[in-house]
């Protein structure tokens, strides 16, 4: 059984965790994380030791690397990593720099390490059965791509001040759920719009709560994103493919399927509020598809080269926000 | 341009004048009804004319009789305008006995006049739609069919008193549909159970306000109805066909597409709490089914015969009811 | 009664004339169309007279004048008719020129005459009952809007060739739903995307087939918008609007409410194929609502200026095709 | 940890098995079957040992037995287990003899053990949030409930020459269903239908594989259920309760949430074929709420008398069917 070393024991790093713990093909050998209680805790769930970044990334007993840690982290971690021979699963995003991102993805190819990307979405049962069926030709060509994300709240001021802001920090997922749609045609004009709407504090830490970025690619298929920071009906997390033959879409999931009819209309059940409740599915998946590229040999479903991508795609809406033009990618 | 006489002005008398007056394909005549009023008022909306009921039936610029008068003198009605020879488009039921409808049927077989019911949920677009690709084979052969139907609320206590009771009254429609859905395998096993739960004073008048009937037909299939004389939620009226290939279902019509999602969940818009508004299309087409029949020759989808076969099943849920056993039918 | 006379006896000049002649509250009283048989036809369905379009404009027994010829004649109608008094209810777009429909407006404004444009889409009862629903605050301040149009297939090219263009063409009664929806927050910048996917001919023709446009109001409100001139599944129409305190989106009507299971999965009816039955309430409604303007003085739904301004959006977008750039309106 | 000794390690015994591993509040000590292999291999997955069935129940570190054997051991090891001193969870039936139940239950009794009936709908989340809001009275009282149960194939007919007939094996569930949301209202009048429509060789075993059965209770509420051992389209699974305020229904759950829309309609998702996959969150529930039963001491959720009750119902209809009349229950 495959033994991972976990960096970060904070609430994605929980989740990681017990993924692994719970999918009979890996362990938890040992978590660190800058509070030492977080990391204590979460190995007497997973039954795993604690010990420092350092001394994980280097244990002869650990042959994958999960990093849950800050952001602002993952760049570096991915290198000592790498450079100690370790397979790495990564958080999104490797960095907020584009470039940083391209230097972290040289030291990995020169270590000749496996490297895997966590955009959870792209292994939500829906997405990614809408996916497989798309890429079938159950539709035809994609013509146009609709993406809807909306949080139910938005995270505290102090983490999106660090956060690079929405497009980097949220709709990055889009981005990236969009590549993974278009299956290689590749973007190349981007314009934003955005805007304060949810909360003035937001504004004034430099960001925005609700977005829309439109896009197109190479061969002109279009792609259209929306992003708000608050939905008082939960984490609306929807896909929408129109093709030359047809229309598939991926639609929420709703806590149950109870419904109640009255006066008032038919009310069907609330959509999920937590990501974690969410896309727990996704999680498990992830896990699964990690160690299928590790041990069957399969590409990753989500590559560095795609965790650079999304990124340069974040940066483009960035830079059309506050440059109020159209941008075009090479 | 076919020339209709209608008896009764009454809610029904009005949806039917209507229908035919738009239909541009028939006119009214002449109207009658007991309260001159109403008749007058409602000539006035379809440029008609007020008669008798006796001129009205012998008036050679009348080619068929629309009967939408009260129940107990549908039989008699049925019987002068078969004498005169005219058309004849009757409001179900021709009469709450059985052998009334008996003879009343032999009376217009022996004037060769055409006879149609008004089993409105027959020309109901999605009604209609579940039967054609139930014949169609698209399921295969029906083997478990379900009925719902509940009214917003009840009719006057009044009415109820002469109504014959919920069985021929209510269900009789649902009689009917199962008849419509089982294309000739009659129901020869009825079991029945009712109660008094929406409102005390129904059950002072001899009746039931919430029932269920199963049935079983020679064949072996199975039938199931429920009917509650108030759903809060409007009027309820829903079929599914399980079939050895599959299942059919007609949902319920919303009154728009709108929904609304918030905190408390996903609310679709409100069902149609009058069944003017819920079966407009059906008594539309109803009235062109008529035409079509008078004209083309087709068959007409609710014939005297089957007026008489709804009316023997309620009367076997009702004896089943009052016995609290099985009725076998011959 | 109110009485009216129609321009132009085409596939919409039919769908008005006998929304009127059904309404119980106006006539038809004469037809004109170029092509002579085309007017006599639908004079012959609606019990009216043909007569030249000069003599219909001039006639004292003609209380409104219903514009639905060609385009490039609407203003020039609308002149001649607000000269002559008559109350008027016209096809969108008053002209593809912008300095056209302002120079008309001003003729119409000196004539006093009632003038209303048929955005025939705000009459329709589900999007009419998503916003009366938003106005009243249900879901609080809007945020982002969200337009889907899919056509089921394009109009001939030759007609693409005069029609100024998808925007001007197709999106416009987008354009005009997304301010209807906003409630006077006027629309300040515009970005379009756009691509030839479904014909090359239409490609050669000048023309798009696909597009996306958002844009983003004074306050800031987004609006997103995609159209398809080609959807295999039919005539997708949806509107979505996210507010501050929840969703309101209107779904598709379906052509029944039928649904059939088997192992392929559940499947729901189409949805309407033909713009005339998918809209068939929408023009009632508006004739409806065009009688409570002239009688009541209610105010139209759609104004003259409505017309305008949806008018500069379509050139907005038009030019952002044109010039890959953003375009701030003033 | 609580300790389980799990008798059976067939497919029942294999998902229990699994779900206590994973519960992070329970271990599994011990397996027996009797099929070694069986055994061995689930204690295997489990991290348990193989024992006798007798060691089992005498083991001193085993706080709990679940029988997951043959239906017509659970009386004997019931008994065995509770002379043990062992709390007990047992899945359904207890016996297919009514008084064999009620001798086993005084032995229990006795005993002063703990034990809990499988009945594993009422562990469903969509079934057990639909029961709690009809307990907190969103809908007022129930009127009529029905309950909706149909699989995709049928066991092996040497199955089901063992089984007891489709009303204790298949319908024994929907009993238990409805009275677990009838909350004390016991039903008091039975009547069944059935056949075979499926295949032949079910009726040549003496069963039927299509049933409905209607019931009332003391006070007059009325519960529908309909069955089929085949249905094309999976495991349908679905309960409705019509009561005096609303209506409450629980749908089937769908594989995703993908839809597809063509030329064909819009096609949902398929539902599970598996009952494992179908019901995998009930039967996690079902060992959390045991444990709940045993540590925190709150009430089973069903319990010996509730396996009592829905075995007389069972036996009810299997009467009703054989004599084709109604069946009272004192």
């Amino acid at each position: 059984m495959l033994r991972f070393g976990i960096l970060g024991a904070g609430r994605i790093g929980n989740v990681h965790a017990r993924a692994i713990a719970n999918s009979g093909r890996a362990t938890v050998s040992y978590i660190a994380d800058a509070m030492p209680e977080a990391a204590t805790k979460l190995a007497g769930i997973v039954s795993a030791k604690t010990q420092s970044v350092e001394e994980i990334i280097a244990a002869p007993d650990v042959d994958a690397i999960l990093i849950a840690t800050p952001t602002d982290t993952h760049a570096d971690l991915i290198e000592q990593a790498a450079r100690a021979g370790k397979a790495i699963l990564c958080e999104k995003p490797v960095s907020l720099s584009v470039e940083r991102i391209e230097q972290c993805l040289k030291v990995v190819e020169n270590a000749g390490v496996p490297l895997m990307i966590g955009f959870h979405r792209r292994y939500d049962p829906n997405f990614a059965f809408l996916e497989k069926r798309l890429r079938a030709g159950e539709i035809g060509d994609p013509e146009i791509i609709t993406i809807t994300c909306r949080d139910p709240s938005a995270p505290p001021v102090s983490y999106i001040e660090r956060s690079g802001g929405l497009y980097r920090d949220m709709m990055i997922h889009d981005f990236d759920m969009a590549r993974f749609l278009l299956g290689g045609d590749e973007i190349v004009t981007v314009h934003a719009l955005g805007g304060v709407m949810t909360d003035p504090e937001i504004g004034k830490a430099g960001d925005i709560d609700t977005a829309a970025v439109h896009m197109q690619t190479a061969s002109g298929k279009i792609v259209v994103i929306t992003n708000s920071r608050r939905a008082t009906y939960g984490h609306d997390q929807r896909i929408e493919v129109h093709g030359s033959k047809g229309l598939l879409r991926a639609a929420n999931i709703h806590d149950t399927t109870v419904e109640l009819a009255n006066e008032n209309g038919w009310t069907e059940d609330k959509i999920p509020f937590s990501f974690v409740e969410r896309y727990q599915l996704a999680y498990t998946a992830e896990i699964h598809k990690f160690l299928d590229f590790l041990e069957k040999g399969e590409a990753p479903r989500a590559s560095g080269h795609d965790g650079l991508m999304a990124q340069k795609l974040a940066e483009a809406a960035s830079e059309s926000l506050r440059t109020r033009q159209v941008v075009q990618l090479s």
